[in-house]
């Protein structure tokens, strides 16, 4: 028995989109559902009581940024990662590998593994899969992911194909270095970049494993979004009914609904809290700039539809003020407000699909929202 | 009758300090209290409705800041400054005089008022007594003070005598130009730098204004403490019994302490929130640097002798770990224990008045505590 379970509940009679259960030992997920990013331990900017209030049920960490600081070991004697970040939820860590292959010419690849430079010190370190695992043993995540090696785009077929062999060599050490299978699940990734065939392969590699969950990872890597629309679809084909699929880095609404669409059961993205920051909001009716001089005296809430905390009690005169400002409110009730509205949209798109109307309501939600 | 009243409700025995109440439009504020400071329409780092759980009864804002940004008559038309940042218990706004002191070579003073450069962009502007009543009228604080000047410490007794004159002068002018007083309460400054023949001269020149409540101000400009704590004794002194008395700008713990036994009932300081945000927290310990190395696998809480929301879920390793990873929470967490703790210590003062023990707690609390 694995820690994580997924429980197919209904698929969409017109689509592949499927309504579905995670069962972790730190509760259960509705799905699809959209993870928040909390990358150093902390959804920025947000009380983990206020990421539970709009409803976040699962939020993703980074091995990378934990291993790095305050350390994994740190981390253990904390407690784990739930006791020391006050989050009783069910939490995914990534493997660190995205982190590490990003590092670009701080970091060397062997089959071994990959030694990089911190981006904090430039200190020396060595990443393995079981290295990776070993981290993620410590923090105590529910579900771990795979060290794999997320190629960039475009990148010969050559490449990708070595590479995502080796990515599947990685994934039996990774399976084997896992210690804590009682409390924690290892999912497996997916590779092949934006070939076909090399994504069959994978596919056909990884499920062999017979993990208990599988991401589709490689994608939103800066290829078109037909591309990545057109890959994701026989991707899913190659990956079984009764796992869960995590679409890794994903995240804004259009990606959501078309993930969704095409079977994808789990989301995670950086974008509604970096760019809440940064003064944007998503709403209803599609992106909002806050500084922008029209809100100067816009005292309506940021999205009239909205019943967040922020827009319950706040207008977009006094967000653009904040923002203008350099306040730190203005990074707490935008990062609030986005992350309650990509969170309510799951909500809905599950609802949707329970009611065999995902395609309605993936229609109306973009006939207000407009596409980006 | 004022909008804002002061009840004198019981007198320390042993001492001036003073146990009252001030009755305001937005609620009762039991006295002496600590009025925690949002100079931009925001206590920097919480949502409102945290400043509110924690205890606090009013806050400060700045008529400098909210003039400039995002000024005063925006404020005005989104229905007043308490709707505006959705805080709903009492304000109080400074006059602006204090900012527009400290520009040095950006302002010129004048008798007909004050004529300065924005520090945000340039622009020039010019402030009377009367344009800071027509300010603070538009902002619609419960508690608006006087546009004095702040002298510099040292300064000639001459200029300190001619500047407490105009001061005097500026604050009948001000009480003329105040029109909303159903609503809102003017109070007058004491000037008079550290001459105690001039701060009685500025006192009874104010006094006799009859205003409903007088500030000391010029106050913890750069002299010595001791010079503070005499110049505090007997500015006091020639201040009336039933009239609520401020201390501009001061709210470290002894100040605190030195000041209610001196008979002050109000404090305001933008310590508590400014050294939060540069990872330093009040505790019944003393001073604590959260960055510092001895914290690192420190697992308990910031102040064990505390029940706030931070020490109640967090420890000093993440509290660390989050200054150190500049996380946003990490202001967010040391602003709600510190504002907790000068909130509490004031409520624990209170009691003490009524138990005729503020002697004995607080030489408790500095036993603890340390002098800093």
């Amino acid at each position: 028995m694995h820690a994580v379970t997924y429980e197919l509940i209904k698929t969409d009679e017109k689509t592949k989109a499927r309504r579905g259960r995670l069962h972790t030992p730190h509760g259960t997920i509705e799905t699809p559902v959209f993870m928040p990013v909390g990358t150093a331990a902390t959804v920025k900017a947000m009380r983990p009581e206020e990421v539970k209030e709009l409803g976040a049920s699962i939020i993703l960490s980074n091995t990378y940024h934990l291993y790095l600081r305050p350390g994994h070991e740190l981390v253990r004697e904390a407690g784990g990662l739930h006791k020391f970040m006050n989050w009783d939820r069910a939490i995914l860590t990534d493997s660190g590998g995205f982190q590490v292959f990003s590092l670009g010419d701080l970091r060397k690849i062997s089959e071994e593994g990959v030694a990089f430079r911190s981006h904090i010190d430039g200190s020396k370190h060595f990443f393995t899969p079981e290295k990776s695992i070993e981290v993620q043993n410590a923090l105590g995540s529910d579900i771990i992911m795979a060290f794999d090696e997320c190629a960039p785009y475009p990148a010969e077929r050559d490449y990708i194909k070595r590479s995502l062999e080796r990515t599947t060599r990685w994934l039996a050490r990774c399976k084997e270095a896992h210690k804590n299978t009682e409390n924690q699940s290892l999912f497996g990734i997916m590779q092949g970049g934006m070939y076909q065939d090399l994504r069959y392969q994978s596919a056909m590699e990884i499920v062999d494993l017979d993990l208990p969950g599988y991401a589709i990872g490689g994608l939103s890597v800066g290829e078109p979004k037909e591309v990545m629309y057109e890959v994701m679809d026989y991707c899913v084909d190659y990956l079984p009914q009764n796992k869960p699929r995590y679409l890794m880095g994903v995240g804004s609404p259009d990606c959501l609904f078309e993930g969704v669409e095409r079977g994808i059961d789990m989301f995670d993205c950086v974008l509604p809290t970096r760019i809440a920051r940064n003064g944007m909001a998503l709403t209803s009716g599609g992106r909002v700039t806050i500084k922008n001089a029209q809100y100067e005296r816009d005292f309506s809430p940021l999205d009239a539809e909205c019943d967040c905390y922020t827009c319950r009690n706040y207008s977009r005169a006094y967000l653009r003020h904040l923002f203008k400002s350099n306040e730190i409110l203005s990074s707490m009730l935008l990062t609030n407000h986005n992350l309650h509205f990509l969170v309510k949209t799951m909500e809905r798109i599950r609802t949707a699909i329970e009611e065999d109307r995902f395609g309605e309501y993936k229609k109306s939600f973009f006939e207000k929202y407009g596409r980006f």
